[in-house]
């Protein structure tokens, strides 16, 4: 296979962030899809999911991803909308198993740190990498779309175990430390210029 | 329809309860399938889930229960396995709406509540109450087996909402509060004869 298409979903009731990419072995990433599936708050939690999940296996069967990387829930502050959200991503973790699908979950700051060279980088960093990386034309949008593009590079490009293990900054390979690196001087260039 | 047939499931990684009942407009109750769905905890997560829907699709092919009633999911004290839970509830409710099945959730003090007369009664009186409504020649076994029969007839009997909003005692129905007294004398005659 040329390249490895990825799957990156960010789980959530009310918004699920989906976005596919080819990386080529050179890690040259293009964009193929980005989406947002939505379902409605007044809707009962049952057919939330099951809309959801309707989204997502349009996703699959339209792009038939090689491998589906999907966001890793931890029990934060908010605990209500954490089990929402655990809910979403036990589907979308589900969906690729039946399908034979690779799947895998990578922790929020795992993807920060792949695609901004920094774990705790805000939404504009990612976006803005995003749009960088995929060569678009404007910020993705909304923020979950981002994320879910973000997921998918994140995958494609490594990040997870070892990021895991030996903390954010240490775990960046050479090509997302470059990228972290042309990042930063970009920031300062516009900071200066502004 | 002469009788509610009811599926509970009691949602886990590890062991998922599956248990259907048919309950008559009189409140009778009957066993109809009891089990538990496993999935092995060294399996990448994604095929656990895709296990677990396995195991819950075969249930509702056998039985075509009317209504699915699913444990309500809380952070607790153990987070991590919360979120394994989470995501398998989340499973158990998509898997209702695919098919138009109605499903519901209930708090576990509901479900308590309803088949004891008492919101935090212990696993060991909740066997004991589904043994004796279900007439059955031993108790449930395992106990996620039990709670799941219990769910169906928490379900069965209008716990709920009610409890939720009132707490679990005023919240009981007539027939609830009945059986509740006739367990409480059962108990005690027990204890005068051991």
């Amino acid at each position: 296979m040329s390249s490895l298409r990825v799957l990156g979903i960010d789980p959530g009731l009310t918004r699920c962030g989906v976005g596919v990419v080819d990386v080529a072995r050179n890690r040259t990433a293009t964009l193929v899809h980005v989406g947002v599936v939505r379902s409605a708050p007044e809707m009962p939690i049952a057919e939330r999911l099951a809309t959801i999940a309707r989204g997502i296996r349009e996703v699959l069967d339209a792009h038939s991803p090689d491998v589906v990387a999907v966001e890793r829930v931890f029990a934060q502050h908010n605990l209500h909308s954490v089990t929402g959200t655990a809910q979403a991503s036990g589907v979308a973790l589900m969906l690729a198993a039946e399908r034979g699908i690779p799947a895998a979950t990578h922790t929020p700051s795992e993807v920060k740190a792949a695609v901004t060279g920094y774990g705790s980088a805000d939404k504009r960093q990612v976006q803005t990498m995003i749009q960088r990386v995929l060569r678009l034309d404007a910020l993705p949008q909304p923020a979950d779309a981002a994320d879910a593009l973000a997921l998918a590079l994140c995958h494609a490009w490594g990040g997870g175990a070892s990021a895991q293990a030996h903390g954010a900054d240490t775990s960046l390979t050479p090509a997302q430390r470059a990228w972290a690196d042309a990042e930063k001087r970009t920031r300062r260039a516009r900071v200066a210029r502004t």
